[in-house]
Formats: C-alpha cells, structure tokens, sequence
C-alpha cells in the first residue's frame, strides 16, 4: 500500500496544488495544543475533491478514457471531476438534481462538465447514471467510494506527514468517508504512531453511528450547515475507517458555525462549513490534546459568499 | 534612504511576520497579467500598519519608551499600536471617538492598548491626545505622517521586490498615505523601473485632487466602504507621494465591492474592503497592463464577517 500510494501521489501531482500548511499563535492559544493546517480551500477548485478526482481518472484505461466519465454530485466532486477530466482532456458527465443551485451548476459547466438534471431523488440520480453508462459507455465515478477515489484524498494527509513528520493526531470532517479513509491509509504507511480522527455533524452522525453498530448505518437528511458531509459511507471506505480510524466527534450546528469563523477571522482565510467541522471537533476535544501538535485538514473553500451562517 | 530603509527592516523584523506572497491563475486570466499579491492581511494584527507602528516605537529614546506612546485612531493603527507597544513592552494610549465600535475598541485592549474616549469630532481627539502628551510626557505618534511610520510600512514593498524583482508596477491603496509613500520610497531604491500606483475611492478621492491641485485637499468624509482609506494626507507623506507617483487611479464603491468578492470567491483569503481598493483599480487599468508583471499590495484582513457587503 505505501509504493501504491507513493505511484499516486507522483501521478496526481502535475495536476494538483501541493497545498500550504498554515499556523496561527492565536488559534494554538486558543485550542491549547500546536495547529497545522493543511489547506485545501486553495487546491484547484477549491477543495481536497480534486486529488481523487484526477487519480480515478488516470487509472483508466485508454478506450475508457475515450468514452469518458460520469458522476452523481451536487458539491465538490461534481466540480472536481468536470476540472480533473478537461484536465486530462476527457468528457465528464455530471448528474445533478434539477433542485441544485444554479451557482453549483454553473460550476460544473465553467469547468467544462456536461451537467445532466434528473429529479432530486438518489433513485433517480442512480437511473440517470446507470443510463448514461449503459447508452456512452462512460465509466462511473463515485465521489467517496472508489479505492482510486481514497488514494488520492489520501495524498494531502501525505504531504502535511512529510512537511511535520511528527504530529500526533489528525483531524479531519466525515461525510462520504473519501477523505478519512485515505487520511487513515496515509497515517498508517507515512508515520508510526499518528492517530486519525473524524468530525461529524450531529445532525448526520451516521458515520458515527455505523462505528457503534458495525455496519453502515444511514443518515436522514437532515439540514446540516455543513452539506457537502451529508453523503453516504460506503462498503469500500467503511472497513479502511473502521479499522484504522481513533474514534469520530460528534458537533453541533453552532459549534461548526464558532469554528469557521474562528478560522475566518482568526486566520484570514476562507473555509467552507464543512472544513469547520474538523476545528470544531478539535476544540470539544483540546482537553485531551495539550501541548500536542496536532494536524487539522481544512477541506475545502467553496462557500457562497452571499449567504454566511453569521 | 536605501541604507535607513535596510535598518528599518532588520530592526522590525523580530516584531513582524514576512508575509506570503500569493498568485492565482484565474486571477490573472481576468486581469490579463501576472499577479503577485503582498499578503499584509495575514501580518500580526491583520494590516500593514504593524510595520510602521513597530518601527516607530523602536525609535523612541528610552525615555520617551518609558513613559508610553498615544495615537489617535479607531482603525488599524489603533490596533497595530497596541500590539507593537505590547511586543516591547511600553504602554500605549489610543484616542478613539465614543461613537467607535465596541469590537474595535475591544481589539485594542485586547492587545493590550489603553483606550481613551472622546466625542467624535476631529477637534476632540487632537485635544484629547495633546492632553495626554502634556499630561504623562507620552510621544504622540500620526498613524500616516510620520517618516518612521513611512519606512516601516516600505518594507511590505521591500519585501515583495526581494521576491519578485522584475514586476513593473505596484498597486497600493491610498488613505492616509503612509502605506503609498513607504511602497515608494522602496520602489525609488531597490528596483530600477517599477511604477507605483495608488488606488482611491472616488467617494473620497482627496489625494487624486491633491495631485491635480498640488496642494493637500481636504474630503468631505462620505461613506465608502473602505472606511481604512478615510483618512487624511499630510505634509510628511504629501511631498515623497507628489515626487514618487506614477498616478492615481478612482475607483467607486461597486468596483471596490466586486473586487474583494472575487478574491475571497477565487483566493479563499479575507481581505477588509480598502484592501480591495488597489485590485479594484488595477482591474479598472488593466488594457494598460498587458503580460506585465503587476504587484498589489493586500492591506489587510480585519472585516466583521457579520457586515458583509455581499
């Protein structure tokens, strides 16, 4: 696993930002333990999506390459795999509920995605990729649960493990589980003893709650500030969290809301909501962290700037 | 000069961060140019103007250290002062009108400043700082007419051209004119050609009718959103502004709004809206600007991310 995900990180890395890590004496006043903040808000559009995105592509083989790719997104992938594949010089197909915002759409398509609307159902999502496959012959890509998909999130954890090889623990948000399992798999071939641990909503524990219950537990929905989180695990990133991951923290809606604008004034950058969610589970837990260097990764950047949460 | 402006940085330097220089892609595809962007919205305390405050202070004999500083200011300089006079370890007495934020007066004994009301009348707040300089023997110190605070705040520009020594021209805002004077000066003695030029509200614009009149003119104190720029030119700054200058540009409040929209929506880093003056106006120059190398100094980040203009 460690030469596999040495090959991807040489792979991706034409095609993606090698991040910076930022700190603020504020911010470690604060939680009472030494911040690294590996910022993906400044990746290509604007988000960790990015490194999966470009890996699943580049594992194709050439006639698939041809046909193209599709996905289902209405966030960060959707606009990752559009960049990844004109990147690369390929067709991408997004389907996206008709209810999605037309900012998210416009996106898809400034990237050079060919959006497809289907109505705002996963079953219908599914019957609109399922089709697009059978009829194109494009390959499916999905946005978390994808084993090229893990391997390339799981680049940025890499990257903040060869620029502070000695943090103790890692924090990152959990949605679809993408990012923390590759996180995991980083942790577990780039350093000896670096925990990983999770950050959930409250309102879309499932994640949380499939580590309880032992197999994967569904969320319903509900209206987190934190979106781009309300995604399914899945069975190819469910073992690789469940076996490597320290444990998940649970926050609440004002707790991601305190967190991102600690960061956004604090440390003049803008993260989205769901990058909150790792700061904010931190700080629940900075009892247990003193004095420790712990790495937080900061997922993504794209936030509608006309409708804050403060 | 160029041997005063060295001094002047490796005096500051322990009190000061060097700040990252940051480019974006897709901001120069809008520009039509290469972008280099001097990030003083992550130096200490959020501005430049820490730069100045900090070289100020250092300049003071020890008695005058002894017995404190005093400003009269309810932006930046009030803050910067504060945390300079705090990092060597003086007192410091700001002047701020009655009618000033909370949050802002906050900030200022946050940093550890001593905050003295007054009624919110010009008059007021000379008469209240001379009060307090007769009084307890402090040493005022001008936010912006002050040729210690000029140098300090030269060294931003200093330190861009280290990085990028072949840009043809910077793009500063211009208040007070401490900021625009100090970019010049450091433009006059380490670069052979590059241009300085300053961008200003046109709801404000007492510098570009200084220029044309050749005599300090007073504004009328409307509201622009870059309140930072609200200030006023004085006879330090005035002459090295007139000899140095290449020419101002105006700019008005949709230009200024729109341009800090699109580096918080492209860059994902805050900047308070008078930083955004000088993106403002090199977009509303940029047919001059062709393929050039064009630095742009960011002033600052401190915005209440509660009043946005978006």
């Amino acid at each position: 696993m460690k030469n596999q995900l040495v090959e991807v990180q040489e792979r991706i890395n034409p095609y993606i930002h090698r991040t910076p890590v930022l700190t603020s004496k504020l911010l470690n006043e604060i939680a009472g333990c030494e911040l690294f903040f590996k910022c993906e808000n400044f990746q290509r559009m604007g988000a960790f999506k990015m490194r999966g995105a470009v890996n699943a592509i580049m594992q194709l083989t050439d006639e698939q390459k041809q046909k193209g790719v599709v996905t289902h997104s209405s966030g960060n992938f959707a606009q990752a795999l559009a960049l990844a594949a004109k990147s690369l010089g390929i067709a991408a197909y997004v389907v996206m509920p008709s209810t999605a915002p037309t900012v998210k759409k416009n996106a898809v398509k400034g990237y050079g995605g060919i959006v497809v609307e289907c109505a705002p159902t996963n079953e219908a999502r599914e019957a609109y990729s399922n089709r697009l496959v059978a009829e194109k012959g494009l390959t499916f890509i999905h946005p978390s649960n994808d084993l090229n998909v893990i391997l390339g999130q799981g680049t940025a954890a890499m990257e903040l493990l060869e620029d502070y090889p000695d943090i103790s623990c890692i924090y990152t948000p959990v949605g679809g589980g993408g990012l923390v399992a590759g996180t995991i798999l980083a942790a577990e071939n780039f350093s000896k003893k670096v925990k990983v641990v999770g950050a959930e909503p409250a309102l879309v524990d499932d994640a949380y709650r499939s580590l309880v219950s032992n197999k994967i537990e569904t969320h319903d929905n509900k209206p987190t500030i934190a979106d781009g989180l309300k995604t399914q695990l899945g069975d190819v990133n469910f073992p690789i969290i469940k076996k490597g991951i320290d444990h998940i923290v649970l926050v609440e809606e004002d707790e991601i809301i305190e967190a991102m604008r600690l960061i956004w004034e604090r440390m003049k950058i803008v993260i989205e909501p769901s990058s909150a969610v790792a700061f904010a589970g931190l700080l629940k837990e900075k009892g247990t962290l003193k004095n420790q260097k712990v790495g937080i990764i900061l997922s993504g950047g794209n936030v509608d700037v006309q409708k804050l949460p403060f």
